[in-house]
């Protein structure tokens, strides 16, 4: 549990993704700021996007994508119980296989805090 | 193309979940009721939840879940602009391998209307 | 459903062997005989390993890979009870993004009767 | 490897289920009893349903379900020689991208003994 | 099968790429722009490119993907022997669940002759 | 970062293949073998196939697997920029869900140096 901690997270990305910056091409360098601006305020809201991104990160299980989108729904003042119901619908479409990233990102909610 | 209308595609479900509760057993069907509360209105309006729904199906590229999904986003009245960027964050996350899907969800919204 | 029939199943899959007999190289025909290796009998009876092979493609998502194990399992003598409990796991452990997978695979095993 | 002691896991497992307790809806506490149900004994045996939900967790490649399933096996009185069989099935359905699991699975029932 | 020749199939994905320009956002339409770029000349040969592409959407399992990247290397001249070691790859990777995508692949790969 | 070493995991794989080879049954050990040959040089060279391998790693998001290829690629003098394109196409085609695995797989290859 050591390094599940928020800052460490933003550590590590921090200095990974400078390691992508010096070996990526154009390509993926493009698509990295397409992935910024789609979570941007527009006929959506932010707090909306983000819990989207929260949940197709749950359904495609990836730990590092979802603890992204925690802290972002948590900039986005999304409450508990609006986080509880948007897990749900990822545990219900995404099966008992996602229990193991739901603990996790629980926890990373609570460290939040 | 032929089976690609709304009205098809509710028969077709209408006709199979018949065949599912004659072999289904309790688990199964305690499931299925499950699965329609999750959508149900609480802390998050039945919108939101929709397109929940909807971008987990779509990065998971299950054609069925996709227009049931795009069916209650309708009833929802969910916009073409909400609807066209929920399909953005759906593309961003889930890579080009669902675009053949995101073809067939704008397909069945046109038709929808 | 006019392609749904476990003969038409059959038939195209013979049809399309043919053709990948064909064209696949050596590594690949190894594995195709592999993969009928598997499920003989052994340590686990037939039936137990048609039902773990029933229950990889449904939580996989496979149409065909499920009708394949279906007849399997029917030949098998797997009884209706055992089909709607081990199609139970794979919902809880794949969640409802397997549900239309499991109404064809239930009307699969009716047109197998 | 410090940390895939099987106590170490159920230490682990304890603690953040108590988080998802503390902030986990009526949902997703409904899904969790369902969960537990589904593994009971029925027209199948708990042994087979346990060798289902192995390979389930084999194919979709998820660490700590394999791991769950494991300890149940275990005590379910799965054998050796079983235990290889349905891994052999799950890395025929999943391929090689499952080698990885299974190294990790052999190692965790290796220290269950 | 009738719906499996490669004209069928490139005047469907016509049809609906004009459905997708009239609903989908500026981000859809610069992750197209992207998705067309990424496989043209560079330190990879397009041969090269349309093969990893092939054996991404064979892994990935979608029949769309699929039948577009053999497309394409049909017209960078991949030989039948190249295909068959990229669809070994792909199946080795992959397992048992791609097989039939391999069977409808080296059916399409049959009629682009 | 730790744990990222090229040698930490040559040798953690050594050590679990061990592991592997105490309970495995013949299957597993004939897929291995098979594992092992498809990668061989033939139609299309041993570099092609190993950016084939890798790909195919990244789209199923495999970071033992990718680590593996990277390893191989490195041995078959695959160059930064045919790396940055191989690695741009799994990110189009995979989405942005890749990134984390993106992210470690150039820290690794960074590594490998």
């Amino acid at each position: 549990m050591e390094n599940n901690s928020p800052e460490s997270f933003q550590e590590t990305r921090k200095y990974l993704n400078e390691i992508v910056l010096k070996y990526a091409d154009k390509s993926t360098k493009r698509f990295f700021s397409l992935d910024t601006h789609v979570y941007q305020d527009g006929a959506l809201p932010i707090k909306t996007k983000e819990l989207l991104g929260l949940v197709a990160s749950l359904v495609l299980r990836c730990d590092d994508c979802i603890k992204y989108h925690l802290s972002q729904c948590k900039d986005a003042s999304v409450s508990d119980a609006e986080l509880a119901e948007a897990i749900s619908i990822s545990l219900i479409v995404g099966g008992s296989i996602t229990i193991p990233h739901i603990r996790r990102a629980f926890e990373f909610w609570d460290a939040l805090k």
